[in-house]
């Protein structure tokens, strides 16, 4: 049964090989004084720093710069990019980059303007804005974590040992995000596959809650197919247009808030992940496929009839003449093999995880509530032990 | 292979049994002088009317009245609201009923401050507007049309027996709609019943083009799975919450313009039934249904991959041992039964239409280019007979 909900998503997105000529016209909505922020420099070497600052300087713009913006962008990163914000009083921040340059560019928003210490208010207390908050655009160069059409935005205290989320309200979202598969094709392939997974896990974590009859579990299904048959060809063919502008919609689709609506959702992988993530400094989406399994095994008791119905109606599963169980699991050796095929990291030593890492990962990991198992503390243990 | 798109969608939905309780925060949004735009009167029968007029004088606005929309509206009608709004210098339109009240709403908000005929600018030459828009808000009691989240907007021309649609760009939009499931259990049955098979219509319409690989596809695929599985159950109990929820959600999913981005569509069915729907003021939905099995199956041989892909995705039918073209009409065939068990309207004839009739429908019949076969008026003839 769909829950009560509301639902808005004010992001404009600009899909296609020529997305990057409805920049202007995105531009002139805004004032001069445009940040733009970067990570490693990556978009230098490809080009696209150039494109953007020519469009930037032909719409009359005043260019300031952050970058350096790590994977997994820190509380101290922050400090440092609200302090330029404010000495160039910047009238829009254009995110040029991943998901970790557009939750930067998020947190960086309404951080701009707030009195308060940020990371108290939006990441201890997830607090809502109260001040004027920075218009954001993205540019994407890499697909997965569906920033680019939400309020989601993860930072990393590297002092306390805390990666966080706080998943923000639409006047957080992006106002803009310019979506251009080819853009993606310069990314190394172990991080395109990452990206991979994190899709998959978004759409799992939402599936895998409820036992009603929900349309969004129907989208989600889907979904699910589209992203298993169009990664089976990208990983062959990293330069198969079709099949990676079907993998960027899918991404933005799986997390712009839309499947969610009118159920529960699970996020215990992403919780697993980020704690990981703190620790390791590991690609997020090979944190997620290496927890995946055991986690999946572990709640597969509790969610027996939705891990039936995976395996029918996404892996094609023959469900004649098999018990539940035998249906359920023969969906997770499905994806198992998927996994495998793709090249997704599939243990946690493998991302420098050491068993002295367990305890701590185990308190960093936050517990969530809406999937088909609320685990305690010595269930993430054996989890996080179970991937290694 | 998705192609070049823009999408962004910005009405807010509020959904669920309360969602009533939502529309004081909309309305504080906009000025005091509210239009309420209704129909024939059946919402003062169920006591919504009620309902909302005490909300609206709760929140301090003075209302003015525009009823007795039809369900086809006319330019006539139009042109009678045009005078209303004009003359109590409107800040809101409220439509409260089912799309052709929604379309109407949007119709009269691109009129009211219009100075040329709105006609011949919007329905004949199809020009977006140049004058302020007056916004609407929709509190949708009917489902089917997907009205309240898009910028369509149907309006028929008695005079020269047109009936056509604009599907007008973002700012038309209904800023916000209140969809509860419970304010549709009123609907007489066949009305509910007509609104099924317009969604169904939608979905069929957007998924048959194109021969490529498209995440769009998929999506459709998962509505049309949730569409046929809850409307069994409505048609059974049309008071089941969750079944009509769901339905209600894959209505308005079906056509906020979604499941199209990316890929080309057909209509014709629409344009087939707008024709027949400006020769006999027969109930939308119930024109699709009775001209769709001839369309289908004549446009079968040109689109057989898809007919067949729909078939096994979507019909459950088996492949094994089978040619493509025994597992497409399998397929088809499953939808007749489904349209049998729905109790849809399979013939012209149950409608009204006469065999004097047909040339004259074949001649307002738009011919549309998206789908597997462009037909020639020739065609039209024949596939409006094979429905009689």
């Amino acid at each position: 049964m769909l829950g009560e909900f509301t639902y808005v998503n004010p992001t404009r997105i600009h899909f296609g090989k020529e997305a990057l000529a409805k920049l202007p016209g995105e531009l002139v909505q805004y004032g001069d004084r445009v940040l733009l922020v970067y990570g490693g420099g990556s978009i230098k070497r490809t080009g696209l720093y150039d494109k953007i600052v020519t469009v930037l300087r032909e719409c009359g713009k005043q260019i300031f710069e952050d970058a350096g913006v790590m994977p997994n962008p820190t509380l101290e990163k922050l400090r440092e990019g609200i302090q330029i914000a404010r000495k160039h009083e910047i009238d829009l921040i254009l995110a040029v980059g991943g998901g970790s340059v557009c939750d930067y560019a998020k947190a960086l928003s309404v951080s701009v303007h707030c009195d308060e210490d940020p990371w108290e208010k939006y990441y201890v207390r997830f607090e809502e804005p109260t001040c004027p908050i920075v218009p954001v655009g993205c540019v994407l160069t890499m697909v997965g974590t569906g920033s680019e059409m939400n309020g989601g935005s993860v930072i990393t205290n590297r002092e306390t040992m805390r990666k966080v989320g706080h998943v923000f309200g639409e006047a957080v979202y992006p106002k803009f995000s310019i979506l251009n598969p080819e853009l993606t094709y310069t990314l190394p392939e172990y991080q395109m596959k990452a990206g991979f997974y994190d899709i998959m896990s978004h759409i799992l974590e939402q599936y895998f809650s409820g036992t009603d009859d929900n349309t969004s579990d129907y989208l989600m299904e889907g979904l699910l197919r589209s992203l298993i048959h169009s990664t089976r060809i990208a990983v062959k063919n990293p330069t198969d247009y079709e099949a990676r502008s079907n993998i960027m919609w899918i991404a933005t689709l799986a997390l712009n808030t839309l499947v969610a609506k009118g159920k529960a959702t699970d996020w215990e992988v992403h919780m697993l992940g980020q704690a990981v993530g703190a620790y390791t400094d590991a690609t997020h989406g090979m944190t997620l496929s290496a927890v995946a399994g055991a986690y999946y095994r572990h709640i597969l008791p509790y969610g027996l009839p939705k891990f039936k119905r995976l395996a029918v109606n996404v892996w094609n599963v023959s469900p004649d003449g098999k018990s539940d169980e035998q249906i359920a699991n023969e969906g997770l050796a499905a994806m198992d093999a998927w996994m495998e095929e793709i090249g997704l990291v599939r243990s946690l030593a493998e991302l420098g995880v050491t068993e002295d890492m367990l305890e701590g990962i185990a308190d960093a990991t936050f517990l969530q509530e809406g999937g088909y198992k609320v685990l305690n503390r010595s269930e993430v243990v054996e989890i996080l032990r179970a991937s290694m």
